[in-house]
């Protein structure tokens, strides 16, 4: 999913209309690629950046009505602040003048001098256009897409230490993943570093997103610490069910969608025919994945519980999405309907094997972004052009760098503001007592308190 | 709606453009036309993806909350299947070779040889770019929008059989209706068979989508049968209140926000000037149409009962939705108004009077979209071009082929493993008896058990 | 944000490209860029419909239970209004023949005659296609994106008055508003007229659409009066909270996202490189600032109350993003950063300030929408381009034409048929005295009756 000057120099996709255009007057020609190629970056990222409205829907479902509230505004937060991290020093790290292990340090990101030289014109020369379409899309584009990427990968973590963990050291926490550690280990893939040079293929992000999201995820859980009464010291798993189902469906439907716009951007170019049909594969694979992800886990969990769980189903969707992610260009759209369906089977299978480890994930997405996730990553190997070695080590790679950078991020703020509410505020919830608020304050039933 | 081969070969409006880029060079030129025809597919087709989430969310609201978790899965669920389905066999179905009465029973769809060459070639040659861009549009964008459109259809008929029906034998029918019945009504005019041969006119389906969806539900109403003490013995109505209207009227902004991708999509192009005008006309028309629903369903609502209720408002701008569709087109966008105000007067006259013939409606689906689908279909013949006498031919025999191939599938699900949850079942609640979960398993306060 | 039609004849950016094809025919050619053109305020114009439900959700889960069904019904029922009013005769005022103060009375709307001529022609000649495209757009699409604009105006108002003012009174003031006051003072500016001739600059409407909004809101609050027991006597005021917090989430960020229709297809072009290239900044601009809203918000709400709020958190996204709305072109983004935190921090000072003055204002929007439109139309003048004294100019001149426009409708209704209802039907609700029904007829734990 990188645009690494070289490859646009050589002759990436839109290079190629240009050189077409020469002999017979019918492709597109370059200006017109250049507004193809910006707006899909726009339109596309405007879905992504949609997807944080479902993650915020989809764990405020999942969560108990007490800390409600708390996790709309971690998710809003997040949101924020991964945005603005990013601006100030992720997108540089990751993609700008990448050698070797990390990219620059420069603060901001600004549109080149050619756009705004174009923009400033009285009237513009053809040089000055020329200057501007050359580099085939606009740069804060790029940005805008690239942006809501890294905003994804945060809003994995919040679902699962949802409910205990403290909403400033966990967002200290998003700062440091936003903008130091997703950067560095995309740089070594799409800023065209180390992993990329090997052939390690992650089309938009199985690993680089959901598996980064799935790994911080994991670590968090582990060291913030199960919610209190979540395992019972016998063995038991006591289930918390969550208090919104139809908010959570609602959220699973807007990634759904949002997900179009994660792969289907991830073309990274709309200008040309061959765009344009490769995207559309793009589109049909990710839908019949997810939707195969929704129907093994559906038909799995009725032959092993005999009844069908309405959660298992809607993580059986993300699921499926997670899987295709990595290589959503497959050509025979029958093998997506199989990666997303293991994907939605491997849920079933690990949800409860996750609690059975007594790591206590609120939403599951350790089992749906980072499980299906590496699935993905591997299917790239197993069904496309990749190599399962390049594959494994890729994964092998981010998940340990990954997993150690936020285990000593998580430590750290362990170590000196503290991560969890305390026992009292737990149980009280963290509406009350860190918003001072209530999500429903008027739907007072049989809130548990 | 449909793109038949012939059409194409004969001159569409995307070879349009190609004949008139010959004399001025200044038409929209043959490969920027394909990727303006595919992209549109591809973000109109997300569009009516998201109609799935405006359904679920609709039907959420409007079911009592002991079967809140039930009909979202059957919502997610019936989505899944039908874009298996419709990949499996329905598209070739309906598109495919289709001569007489039904269509191709080729398995699968991919990526036409000349598209899949074009993507594998190392360096792409010009031949290969016309072989692909001659085609108008990508194959795989439109069966993408082809699906959104099927899934539409089935989603209509899970809000009106809720609360009762079974999740298993719904989605079994759910397969044969996306699959089968359909593709198959689906040929005769978009598929380019005999309706279509006719005159038979329905731009993006008030008929062979809303109609289709309607038929199916008011026979599964009739053959379910009504929900426990919705009549009482003396004829008296017993409301069943949704649960959540919020959710509801969510629903139905999702919804309205869907449609012009539904409808605007169907324009088929945008590659040309003629196109995106033509579109533009489209979009001010479902708009208008919708406002006009709302308005005149609020209206006669306020005379008739003297207070005004959400639900006649919502499901006034669908029946407003509804009947746009199948000519919105008009080029008086005066008549849109027409037609859509008539469209939610319609849905406040018909709610009641379904209710009175003791069919148990539980979201009024059959009012808003075969009431509002058959008017729709017939302002083609009052308003537009088409003659009345065939669309009413069209209405008949489409009503006719859909409720009897939809009754001896009710019935033989019925016969077979049943079709309807038993009498503690129902009064338990479907989420609690069929899934093991509550929706809102902390809000118990009056909750109707 | 307007196209008079003067800037078109004399070279926009779109004929811009036409002049930039001669040299090199490297440009976008003018059919290609009317489709561009024509999409984008399509495409664009869904994003900023879909706002409409933004408000609705937010105000749904902003006001009480029992108040909660009366306002998802006023905003679908203000956004048809609009709509159709707007149709009748907002936009021909607006646009039509601007001369001086108000625009042209004809009614009605309709594509333009070579539109026509094109989509009815049988063959269509290269002269009908140029006639049509000379226009740079096509005059529905222009349509459709004014008319959502109008209805976000309507929608500010709708959650300030909430929880008192009766359906029919606040509908028929939306009628005035959508009709007549927000066409005249948008005349003024996008019309072309004597506020755009003095140099007063706003991009895409912090004072244009949110301001108005703001002012009819305020008086709005001031002629109907606070809710019953807002204010204690002792000068207290009385929390109300609102009653489903993930639902007002929602809305935000649904809001969020339509506003990249709102700012991005401000930009009133597509077709070329220079105006995607704009357009992203303007994406980006927007994104960032609605950021930094939040995090100023949330930040200020610590020092100053030790607790975050949620909906201090929500308000700060919306402040930031009609802080930027004025001026989202700025070419170095660290701007709209600051822009945006400024507005964010506004909100969290605003609303106890407007809660001293005991104007009860349910949501927040005067704040958000007046304080924030203001400061960021000024911020025009500091930051960009514009003048500071012209912009105080057009602040002023709309600010007191809406407000004493409002006024006269507000009274006016308070003195012919009533504004408010009485105190008996507001202590029951607005749903039940109202509608005759309840938003959440099954969760009834502690409502407040």
């Amino acid at each position: 999913m990188y645009l690494s000057r070289t490859a646009i120099a050589a002759g990436s996709t839109f290079t190629a209309a240009l050189v077409l255009s020469a002999p017979a007057g019918a492709a597109v020609e370059s200006e017109t690629a250049f507004v193809f190629n910006t707006f899909s970056f726009l339109i596309h990222g405007v879905l992504v950046m949609w997807m944080a409205a479902g993650f915020a829907m989809l764990e405020s479902g999942l969560v108990r009505t007490k800390n409600t509230a708390a996790i709309c505004l971690k998710n809003i937060a997040l949101y924020s602040i991964a945005g603005i991290v990013y601006y100030l020093i992720g997108y540089s790290l990751m993609y700008a003048d990448v050698t070797g292990w990390i990219g620059s340090l420069s603060l901001f990101y600004n549109a080149s001098d050619a756009e705004l030289a174009l923009i400033n014109a009285d009237t513009a020369t053809p040089e000055q256009v020329e200057a501007v379409v050359s580099n085939g899309y606009s740069v804060m584009s790029d940005w805008f897409f690239q942006m809501v990427f890294v905003a994804t990968a945060a809003s994995i973590v919040s679902g699962t230490v949802a409910e205990r963990v403290k909403l400033w050291p966990f967002l200290i926490f998003v700062v440091v993943l936003t903008g130091v550690i997703y950067p560095i280990q995309g740089s070594w893939v799409w800023g065209g570093g180390w992993l990329d040079a090997m052939g390690f293929s992650d089309f938009a992000g199985s690993t680089l997103v959901h598996s980064v999201g799935g790994w911080a995820a994991l670590t968090g859980a582990i060291i913030v610490g199960a919610r209190k009464g979540k395992f019972g010291p016998d063995g038991r798993v006591n289930p918390m069910p969550g208090s919104n189902l139809p908010l959570a469906t609602l959220g699973t439907f807007i990634l759904w969608l949002g997900w179009f716009g994660f792969n289907g951007g991830s073309q990274l170019a709309l200008g040309s025919a061959l765009d344009v049909a490769a995207m559309a594969i793009v589109y049909v694979n990710t839908n019949l994945a997810a939707a195969a992800g929704v129907v093994a886990a559906m038909l799995l969990a009725q032959i092993i519980y005999g009844k069908v769980d309405l959660t298992f189903a809607l993580n059986g969707a993300l699921a499926g999405l997670v899987s295709i992610t990595a290589g959503p260009d497959l050509q025979h759209h029958f093998l997506a309907v199989v990666i997303g369906a293991v994907g939605g089977a491997l849920v079933v299978i690990a949800v409860p094997l996750i609690d059975k480890l007594r790591i206590d994930d609120v939403v599951g997405a350790i089992s749906v972004h980072l499980v299906a996730g590496i699935w993905g990553t591997l299917c790239v190997g197993i069904f496309g052009s990749g190599s399962l070695v390049t594959q494994l080590i890729g994964i092998v790679a981010i998940g340990l760098f990954v997993s150690i950078a936020s285990a000593i991020v998580w430590f750290a703020l362990k170590a000196t503001i503290g991560l969890r509410a305390n026992a009292e505020e737990e149980t009280l919830g963290l509406d009350r007592t860190e918003l001072g608020m209530e999500a429903y304050p008027e739907f007072r039933g049989s809130q548990t308190i």
